[in-house]
C-alpha cells in the first residue's frame, strides 16, 4: 500500500482544496462535531482520530471528494448512519469521513417494476413506510431498521428478521451507482430481477464495508405486501431444546423465526415489563405471513416445539398483539446494554447445528466467567451471543475478548461465519483468515488493489494487512 | 495479456507434460473427440480449434492442469455439459477444454442444514431427484435442467422457471472451491444460510463463465419441497393483452409465471399435437404452490388474465395434467429447432416494461423480416424470443444478427439486460459495453486481471479485449 498522509501540513493543504471545490456547509472541522462522526456502535473498540469530514450531497461531490483524497493520499472513511456494530465506520487517523445521510432522496418507487431507486443516506424505516403505502415491501429489515440508512445496510450486507424467508440486503438489490477511489461514477447491474452480463459487481460492493467504493444510488427489489401474520411464542425448559425445536421443522419457512435465552429474557422483562415468562429457559418466537394467517405452517411449527419439549405455546393472529411480542424481541439489545457494556457476536451456522452451537455458547460463558444473553434469527441459524461486561470492569473485557473469540471458533467448526450479518470491520478482521483462508485472503487483496490501488478506502478495515498473510 | 502459446510446437510440449501428470484417461486428442467437446448449443457460432481435451477427476487434477497451463500458457476452456447457449464453452484456437463430467460425484446431502455438496458435473436433474427423495428441492431449474450439468449452471448463474419465486443459481449457492488460474485451490463461502465476512467471492464466481476459475464443488442451498400446485393456463387475443396481464398482478408470486406466444404455440402443436389453441395468439401459464393448491394465489391471477381479455382460461389441480401444460411449455426450444436454426435471445426487463418488450419484438420480427417466437419466464420479465432462420439461407441469417441486436437495444432501453440467464459467452461479447459501459468494462477488466494475470481462462469470452473500451 501507499504510504498514505496523515501529517497535519499535507491535511491542511487537503482540507483547503476540498473548501475551494464543494459549497461551505459540505465540509466540516469542529472537533466535537468530528468526534461524533468518528464511531459506530462497535462500543469496545477506540476509532482513530479523523482530519475532516465531508457531507456530500450527489455522486458528483462524492467524486470530488475522492479523486481530493486520491491526489493528496487522504483515507476515506464512508459513513452510513453509524449504527454499525463492528467498528466499519469508525475513523482511522487523519481520515475524510464522508458521510452519505444527506444522499437521503427517494428517488423513485415504480410500482409496476416493483422497484425503488434511493439515495444511501435514505433511512431503512422511511423507505419501508413510503412502499407499504403502495403495497409493497423493501424486505431486509436489520433490527436497527428505525435508525439505519440504506447505505449501510448495503455496506454490510444487512439482514433481519424477515430475511429467513425473503433473504437478505444482496437479494433485494438489483443496480448500483458506486463512486470509485480515483472518482470514476460507476453504474452497475440492472432495473430487472434477472441479469447475467458480465461479473457481478453488485454482490461485490454490497458488504464490502466501504472498502471498495461509495455507494451513491441504489435500484432495490420491492416484493408484494405479505399476507396478514400470525404469531406464535413457545417456552422451553431449556435452550437446547429450543434449539433442535428449529433443527427439527426443515419442512417449513416462517417469515420470522427468532430465538431469546434466558438471560435475555429476564433484561427484557426487567425493563420493559410485558409479562414474559422468566422461569422459561428459552423462547421461540415464529411469525407466518401465509394463507390463513399461517395456519397450516405455524401447526406445524407448533408441532415440532411440543415434540421437543415446550411448555407453553401461545399463538395469535391479533396484529397489535403480535407486534408486541415482535417488540420483545427488539428490546433484546437495548435490554442487554442496560446491564453494561456490550460486545454483540454475530455467528451463523447450518440450521442443524445450532443445537451445538447454543451448547458451545453456555460453556463458554461458564468457562470464561462471563454473562453472555443469546438471541437472535435462530431460523437462519444467525445467533447474536451478547456478552455482557459490567462497566469499568478491564479484567471482565479481557475474559469478553477471549470468550467472543472462542465463539467464533466454535462457529466456524460447525462449518458456519464469524459474521452473519454485522461485518468484519476492525472488530473481527484478526479473525478473518481463520474463515476465508490464505487463499482467500490473496484473492481478496487482489480485487481490493484492482479497485483501490493506492488503498485510501477505508484503510485497516475488513482485510488484515497483506504482509500478515500466512504462505 | 501475455502472447498465449497456441502453436504445435508448444502445444506438443504441453501434452507431454498433461500425459505425464495425470492418469492415461485424463487426456484426449483424438480430432473426432475433440471436435465433439468444441461448442454449446450457440448453433450461429463457429468454434476455435482445440489442441487437447482434460478430463480431471479431482480439484488437485484441475489444479494440475492449470498450473501446466500457466507454465506453458495454454488457454483454458472449462466446460459443462455443453448445453450453453453462448458459445461460453466453445474451443479456442489452441486450448485445452477442461471438462467438469467426471467430478460427478454428490458428496453430501444434509437435510438438517438443508445443504448439498457437489461436484460441478452433476446433472441438474439427477441432484434434484435425490434431494426430492429427502422433502427437499434444489430451485434452480433451467429448462436444460435433465441434461445441463451444476457446474455449468454455476458458471452462467443459470435460472430456470421456478426461480421467479424462489431465486436463480446464485440464491442457491452458499460455498465453492474454485481452482484459480495459476492452480491455487481456493475454498469460498460456508455451510450457513448466512455470511458476510470479506467480500463476496461466491457471486464473483457464479456468472463468470470460466474466466475467473474452474468450479470444482459446491455446497448448494436447498428448500422444503414445495406444497402441490394449482397450474393455470390462459389464452390471449393479442400478445399485448398477455403482457399487460402480468403487469397487472405485481401482488402475487406465482411459482411459475411462463409466456409462449403464437409462433411458439403452433410449433409446439404441430410437433407433439397437445390440443393448443393455435388460434390464441398468447399463452399465459401461471402455476402456485401456496396452500389448497394455490388457490388464493390463482384466484388473483385469473382476475388479472380476466381484466387484460383473457379468452379462455382451464385450471387444473391435477398433477399429470399440470406436467403436460408444464410439459408444452418446455417444448418450445426444441419445437422451434425444428424449423431452423435458432438464435435464442435472453433480453430481461422490469416486469412493468414487458408490454414494450414484446411490441418492440413483433416491429423488429416485421423490420427485419425474420420469424421470431417468443417465450420465456415472463414473471421475471426474462423473455426468449427466438429467431428461426431457414437452414442455408446466409440473407436470413445476416436479417436474423440485426434483429437480435435490435432486440439487445431495446431491452437496454427499457431498463434491462443483454442476457438474463445465458449469458454474454462470444455471441454478445460485442455488446456487453452497451450495458455496463467503459467504467463497468474497466473494473471487470481489473478483476479479470487480478485473478488471472496471464488471461488464459476462457480468453475471448465475456469481456470484449480491453484495448476497445472506449474512454
Amino acid at each position: 500500500m501507499t504510504e498514505l498522509h496523515t501529517g497535519s501540513a499535507a491535511g491542511a493543504r487537503f482540507i483547503g482544496d476540498l473548501r475551494d471545490a464543494l459549497p461551505p456547509d459540505r465540509v466540516v472541522t469542529r472537533p466535537e462535531t468530528l468526534e461524533g462522526l468518528s464511531r459506530d456502535k462497535a462500543h469496545v473498540l477506540e476509532p482513530g482520530r479523523a482530519l475532516v469530514g465531508a457531507f456530500p450531497t450527489s455522486a458528483a461531490e462524492v467524486s470530488t471528494v475522492l479523486q481530493l483524497a486520491t491526489e493528496h493520499r487522504i483515507p476515506v472513511v464512508p459513513r452510513g448512519a453509524g449504527s454499525g456494530l463492528a467498528g466499519g465506520a469508525n475513523a482511522v487517523d487523519g481520515c475524510v469521513i464522508l458521510s452519505t445521510l444527506r444522499m437521503d432522496r427517494i428517488v423513485e418507487i415504480n410500482t409496476d417494476d416493483m422497484i425503488a431507486v434511493v439515495g444511501p443516506g435514505v433511512i431503512n424505516a422511511k423507505l419501508s413506510a413510503e412502499v407499504a403505502k403502495r403495497g409493497l415491501m423493501y424486505a431486509p429489515d436489520p433490527s436497527s431498521f428505525e435508525i439505519s440508512s440504506i447505505g449501510g445496510n448495503l455496506a454490510t450486507n444487512a439482514g433481519g428478521l424477515r430475511c429467513v424467508k425473503y433473504g437478505v440486503t444482496r437479494e433485494a438489490t438489483l443496480g448500483l451507482e458506486v463512486v470509485l477511489a480515483d472518482g470514476a461514477i460507476l453504474r452497475t447491474g440492472r432495473r430487472s430481477v434477472k441479469g447475467v452480463a458480465g461479473y457481478d459487481l453488485v454482490s461485490l460492493f454490497v458488504g464490502s464495508e466501504g472498502t471498495l467504493g461509495v455507494i451513491t444510488e441504489a435500484t432495490l427489489r420491492l416484493r408484494p405486501s405479505p399476507l396478514p401474520a400470525g404469531t406464535l411464542l413457545a417456552s422451553f425448559p431449556s435452550l437446547a431444546d429450543a434449539a433442535k425445536a428449529v433443527a427439527s421443522m426443515p419442512s417449513v419457512t416462517p417469515s420470522v423465526l427468532e430465538l431469546m435465552d434466558q438471560t435475555t429474557i429476564r433484561a427484557v422483562e426487567e425493563w420493559q415489563h410485558l409479562g414474559l415468562d422468566i422461569g422459561s429457559a428459552a423462547m421461540l418466537i415464529a411469525r407466518s405471513d401465509t394463507a390463513d394467517f399461517g395456519r397450516a405452517e405455524l401447526d406445524a411449527v407448533e408441532k415440532a416445539c411440543q415434540a421437543s419439549g415446550a411448555t407453553v405455546i401461545h399463538r395469535s393472529i391479533d396484529a397489535l398483539e403480535s407486534e408486541g411480542l415482535m417488540g420483545a424481541r427488539r428490546a433484546a439489545l437495548p435490554a442487554l446494554e442496560r446491564l453494561g457494556i456490550t460486545l454483540l457476536e454475530d455467528v451463523a451456522v447450518p440450521r442443524g447445528r445450532v443445537v451445538d452451537l447454543v451448547q458451545a455458547v453456555v460453556r463458554i460463558a461458564e468457562e470464561h466467567d462471563i454473562r453472555i444473553g443469546t438471541f437472535g434469527h435462530v431460523g437462519d441459524g444467525n445467533l447474536h451471543p451478547t456478552l455482557v461486561i459490567p462497566r469499568g470492569d478491564l479484567a471482565a473485557q479481557g475474559r469478553a475478548m477471549q470468550a467472543a473469540e472462542a465463539i467464533a471458533a466454535a462457529a466456524l467448526s460447525l462449518g458456519g461465519t464469524l459474521t452473519g450479518e454485522h461485518g468484519i470491520g476492525t472488530l473481527k478482521r484478526h479473525q478473518l483468515a481463520g474463515e476465508i483462508g490464505p487463499d482467500g485472503l490473496r484473492a481478496s487483496w487482489a480485487i481490493k488493489n484492482a479497485l483501490d490501488p493506492l488503498g485510501i478506502m477505508n484503510p485497516g478495515k475488513v482485510l488484515p494487512p497483506r504482509q500478515a498473510i500466512p504462505d
